[in-house]
């Protein structure tokens, strides 16, 4: 495809316009103010449009849609004893696989190109992804409560035979992560028989970490540790990490994150609805931590929109430090874009520049919100709704166009998912 | 029109399914389950489609999205001084004709059917006004540092023609409100004439009050009073008031709030942007305080899509004040509706029952983020777009529906603020 005569936000997320942008064998192959030579095939009229990084989403619970609007409004431990547990028990593959198919057409329909997700239900989940074309790094939410059996739970077999056969797999789009869901969810033991399968395989691990107050405290009674020095020395962090959260964080665990470079998935609306509280952005910028942004599952957000986790991201850690000019647009969308592809080990991802994977999305500023396009960053930022987003595109391949999805029956999922969730909430 | 066979979220924002809803003379006149006898005119399909009060914005600055991603990432006074006051020097009413048809479009487009705005350039808001067909409540944001001439100021002149010819205009769309900037921003003779004013000529007064902690500490030192305490011994309470932002609120404050009846015009976007702070939410709600929501300008927003705000105020006090019980959406919608309403005075707005002005606004409920219809409310709330708003009717006037506005010229509007803003920028 050749992006004609199109505004972009490049790499330093400033606009250039009037551009031309090929794309060829799923990398970006040219940018330039001049038409190419070479042809690219289609050709798109960037009139009106703005080019872009598509988003990176590092923290979700896929088929967590089914639940949204189940459970709210209760303080977290009766929402996940009284509600996220017993409706989780009732899902089955197939309810994961189209409540996975519904998130990937929110993700889609609102830019977003990569996902990192921690569930379960792998035979429903893997298909819904493989069809759909987009990127994901998946791994198992390991809970363990018992050692003696750890290594015959189903789950933690399921974590191995996803790393073993489907790591790569798509042309590389697909990624299967190790997991250990929380210190709190798992065994001294079992931390580090992941750690160590992790360093063996080559793998990445995604953890949820000092999400609450009360998790964070009761790994201190517990062992002496937070939980950042804790998963440090059960050696969880040998391996590239993504932490989930991260909101209790104390002094030393910052530098123990910069020193292993663990990135942080930072989920605001996530921590705001249930009331898990406010990231230390300040510190985690000025000890130059990776922060990429997610959304968390749709049961405490309620959406896959990443234009609502940017705003928020934007706007709500000004106002909890008291400082306007904390985080400005190009690091807000350099979180949503780059750091995140990093944050799933994907170094040739993220970046609107030529040899990166084409994993675009085309914005349409022919809007009120857009007007007038004084500082397009800003726009996309502060202003734009995810339903802006008119083109999704992984490694080349259109996702996402106009409102139609190219890899999902939307109608049939809907549907679907409705009807699962229903049959779901009559047996609970 | 006749809204036929539609989900509605009733006075109580409780989901009723398959109801039939009759407008006729502005006015909601029929709802129930049966189809009426009565001939309502045209019939909208409700298939997918949820019906609902439409959005009260109860406080803005209109023309401000001129300055739309002009004057970011800047503390607050050097926000004003240095980039807001310059900028809004150079404003005309040509300029803010545009300016204010264009946030009219933003507004409308989401779902808002009337707002209260404060600002100045009345000679190009009035017709904007006028033509959209929207509620305004109105007001010259009067600042006043002399005493000596304020009665020959044109600002304060401006508000008196204002009050004088044009409220009650538009079969009651427009209200002409008094208003003091702000206490920083006046004298006490000012504030007292004011005062009189309004109780002369029965009008209700809008105000800025304890945005900041400067703001609220430097009131203190003048006066030995609260904003608060101050506004109420200057006799400004005395007529119904709504009062933006109120963050930095003490506790007898929210006595003085509740005495008289004042409204509190929340605007957590603008609170946090600015890094303002969090307002004392809990507290307005136990004391029963009426809140009500507000976009505030774009330039600190930066958008006037409601639905941002929806979500800000439903999530955000929850993280601040550690309660994910905090604010259930039926709380967050009469915020966003009825509370908005009565802090205009037009008590027969904001609710979707008999009798009440048809100020609605069509959802459209057939896409991934409203999937699955668990609990509509919620899904307003958490995850809604302001985009999914396919139909806005202001007195039972169809204002915008599906993309279209019936009273703005869109194309014109958006190429002459671009113009206008690029001219004024030229000039800085």
């Amino acid at each position: 495809m050749l992006f004609c005569n199109i505004d972009l936000l490049d790499e330093n997320f400033e606009r250039k316009r009037g551009q031309y942008v090929g794309v060829k064998d799923g990398k970006i192959a040219y940018i330039g103010d001049a038409e190419p030579q070479e042809d690219y095939g289609e050709r798109y009229d960037g009139k009106h449009r703005l080019l872009m990084s598509g988003f990176y989403n590092v923290h979700s619970h896929a088929p967590m849609t089914l639940l949204r609007g189940y459970a709210e409004n209760l303080p977290l431990q009766r929402w996940l004893g009284e509600k996220v547990f017993p409706f989780e028990d009732k899902i089955d593959d197939e309810a994961a696989y189209y409540g996975t198919q519904l998130s990937i057409a929110e993700m889609l329909a609102s830019g977003t190109v990569s996902f990192s997700d921690m569930y379960f239900f792998f035979d429903g989940m893997m298909p819904a992804i493989r069809e759909s074309g987009i990127k994901c790094n998946l791994s198992r939410g390991l809970t363990v409560f018992d050692d003696s059996d750890y290594e015959n739970l189903a789950a933690y077999k399921d974590n191995l035979r996803l790393l073993n056969e489907w790591n790569g797999e798509m042309g590389g789009r697909l990624i299967g992560d190790l997991c250990i869901h929380g210190e709190y969810t798992s065994t001294p033991k079992v931390v580090e028989a992941v750690a160590a399968h992790a360093k063996d395989a080559g793998a990445r691990i995604h953890i949820h970490l000092s999400e609450t107050q009360t998790e964070h405290e009761e790994c201190k009674q517990r062992h002496g540790l937070t939980p950042a020095a804790y998963m440090e020395a059960h050696g969880i962090f040998d391996s590239p990490t993504t932490a989930a959260h991260c909101v209790w964080l104390e002094d030393e665990d910052f530098d123990i994150l910069k020193k292993h470079n663990v990135s942080v998935a930072c989920c605001p609306a996530s921590n705001l609805k249930l009331a898990s509280g406010y990231a230390n952005i300040p510190k985690m910028l000025e000890k130059g931590i990776n922060i990429a942004l997610g959304t968390d599952g749709a049961a405490s957000n309620n959406n896959l929109n990443i234009f609502q986790d940017i705003y928020l991201f934007g706007v709500v850690y000004k106002g909890f430090y008291h400082d306007s000019t904390l985080l400005t647009p190009a690091q807000v969308l350099h979180t949503a874009t780059r750091a995140g592809a990093l944050s799933q080990g994907r170094t040739d991802c993220g970046k609107l520049a030529v040899g990166y994977k084409a994993d675009l999305c085309v914005i349409d500023t022919d809007t009120p919100q857009f007007t007038p396009m004084t500082d397009a960053a800003c726009n996309v930022v502060y202003a734009a709704q995810g339903a802006d987003v008119r083109l999704t595109m992984v490694d080349g391949e259109v996702l996402y166009r106009d409102g139609e999805f190219k890899t999902i029956d939307i109608e049939k999922v809907k549907a679907e998912t409705q009807k699962r969730t229903d049959a779901i909430l009559r047996r609970l």
